[in-house]
């Protein structure tokens, strides 16, 4: 036994995920109806397989420069270049989204400073900004999670370092206006703060081409990944992209904590950029539909332009209460107040099967009411 | 451009490695003798490859757990539990044994808590510190690094929270005593701080069996790595074990930064624990006594019982001057001053063909005297 004393001051606020405690839970259910996962249910594409395998028999299994090797980061870089040309706009490959997330608020956050963001927010961020010392100032979405510059704008302090936004969202799906985006890319500009636009669900954009607040200005950081688009999400591959002054800060540091993306993931991420997605996010689009038609009437919720998430009110209780009589009812969802300084909502992931979401919304329309 | 800023302040202490710098400088040579690569040059063995590739086939591409796949997990808390019997020891799988470290220090470190450590001390040991808020306080260990229980003691401060040793050692390649290492697990016992203990090389002894300052604390905590071992230091595979509390803690970090190790990764582990490395250890043993050999008289160094690396001391000139004299001759080593305060040495990694070891002993017996 080691004393608590040992344990450093971060760590009592960083608390295990309401996600992994619905794992938890799950665990005594026989044959749960799943629709609390975060990635995708299809398989790695077929020739994105291949390629990891042969960079394994070819002898790539080094550890690479911590930018990330040539061939995957050229074809990045051209495709940033191509997305916003004209800019001073460097990439890094990163271990993941999430590793190039906290390697940027790392390199940008000191003690004290404040990271303003969305609330509902992914879970991670509040233990990322924790991490790099910094202080989480959430800004309340609710009721339709649409971004409302005006409300970030509000939340700007002279301590404000980093505004952080994810579109699409999770976990509401929400994508923001091109307007709204172009409007938190000239205040973060104006106020002198970083903004981080986490990009990971870029691929599953269903009633518009995917838009980035870097298109109106290039200090924009960008973080994206491979693994929700091929469904790799344990190969730890992602990208970041952005100012080069800050690209450099972040290699800096990940030479010395993680050293490099694995070696095989980047190698296969080249052919990732060669598959064609289109058919999968098609059926992620027509899964959408699906369930907000499904659920209309029963339940009060935004119809997301994006992810594979709904994140509807629970129609009595709070989040928690309501999420526990799900799993009570076999189906796995997640409470909102995992994402969230409130707990009013719950998180549906449509990454799962025809069936099994018609069987979760059967479950669903018979929980509309609180059980007597 | 970004303003300078934005930048924080923790960069500002986190300088580009030596072993980069060396990397750029060589880069203008046309087939130099390397012996700067902190890697095995053997390729990975056969069945660790194709247990890679059986999991991806087989769809183990998700995110897992982030202690770890149960196979591996199991394989490694069997492992420990067979090396410290009856102890409080829990397992967690880590994106590389850097990963582990870094999880630990953040898991444990303070802002202005001391981490003492030998000096020379592994590249990434003061970046790292500096990531967690800490400072680190070198112990010198010139001129033969042998662990010294007495020093170390001696820089215990009421700010120690750590002490971080490395046996067998990189960049000398020297394995601690059983009486240094039980000595400083009692030290760190008395004085209440932990004790991590870095074996990334343990598989890498030469001169007896690999002994850890574990077998005299349960609380010692252990970082070690399949990448060093099996050539697969590309993929990112590490673990930690100790104490349950503080695994707890380091697990809950992992889960909301680099979330897991590289799923194929954690497959390929357990192949690995089936692999016997016996022949290509006395492979490396063999290429440690050749180069001692031959630069023995010349150069002033202390044997190493571990490891793959040569610590010498440079014959004149400080260990960049001479390291420079070295590229210029078109051997790549690494100046002493990348893992040092002092800038007195240089590594010589014998990780390399025998022809290669031998071009560059045929250089360094050139080298010993300053060109005029």
């Amino acid at each position: 036994m080691i004393p608590e004393s040992w344990l450093a001051e971060r760590t009592r606020h960083i608390e295990l995920s309401g996600i992994r405690k619905v794992f938890e839970l799950g665990k005594s259910l026989k044959n749960p109806v799943n629709l609390s996962i975060g990635q995708p249910h299809f398989p790695v594409p077929e020739p994105v397989r291949e390629a990891a395998k042969a960079a394994i028999d070819a002898g790539h299994n080094g550890y690479t420069v911590t930018q990330g090797v040539a061939e995957l980061r050229d074809r990045l870089a051209a495709d940033a270049a191509a997305r916003f040309p004209g800019q001073d706009r460097d990439v890094l490959v990163t271990s993941g989204t999430s590793g190039g997330l906290l390697l940027a608020l790392m390199a940008v956050v000191n003690p004290g400073d404040e990271v303003v963001t969305p609330d509902p927010y992914f879970v991670a961020y509040p233990h990322m900004i924790t991490l790099a010392g910094g202080r989480m100032v959430p800004v309340p979405g609710y009721p339709d999670f649409a971004l409302d510059p005006d409300r970030i704008a509000a939340a700007i302090t002279p301590r404000t370092k980093v505004i952080l936004l994810s579109t699409p969202s999770n976990p509401t799906g929400v994508v923001a206006t091109p307007e709204a985006l172009k409007a938190v890319a000239e205040l973060a500009r104006e106020r002198g703060v970083l903004l981080i636009s986490d990009e990971i669900y870029r691929a599953f954009h269903y009633d518009g081409p995917a838009r980035s607040p870097a298109e109106w200005d290039e200090n924009v950081l960008v973080v994206e990944g491979f693994g929700k688009t091929y469904a790799m999400t344990g190969w730890r591959l992602g990208w970041a992209h952005g100012p080069t002054r800050l690209l450099a800060e972040m290699a800096k540091l990940q030479q010395f904590t993680y050293v490099c993306a694995p070696s095989m993931a980047q190698h296969a991420g080249v052919a990732a950029l060669d598959y064609d997605v289109t058919e999968l996010v098609a059926d992620y689009r027509r899964k959408r539909d699906r369930l907000c038609e499904a659920l209309r009437g029963r339940y009060e919720l935004a119809v997301p332009g994006g992810a594979f998430y709904l994140f509807p009110k629970a129609p009595w209780g709070t989040g928690t209460e309501f999420v526990s009589e799900a799993i009570r009812n076999n189906l796995l969802v997640i409470p909102g107040g995992t994402f969230s300084g409130r707990d009013t909502h719950f998180r549906i992931s449509y990454a799962a099967t025809d069936e099994t979401l018609d069987r979760g919304i059967e479950i669903l329309n018979r929980l509309g009411e609180r059980p007597a």
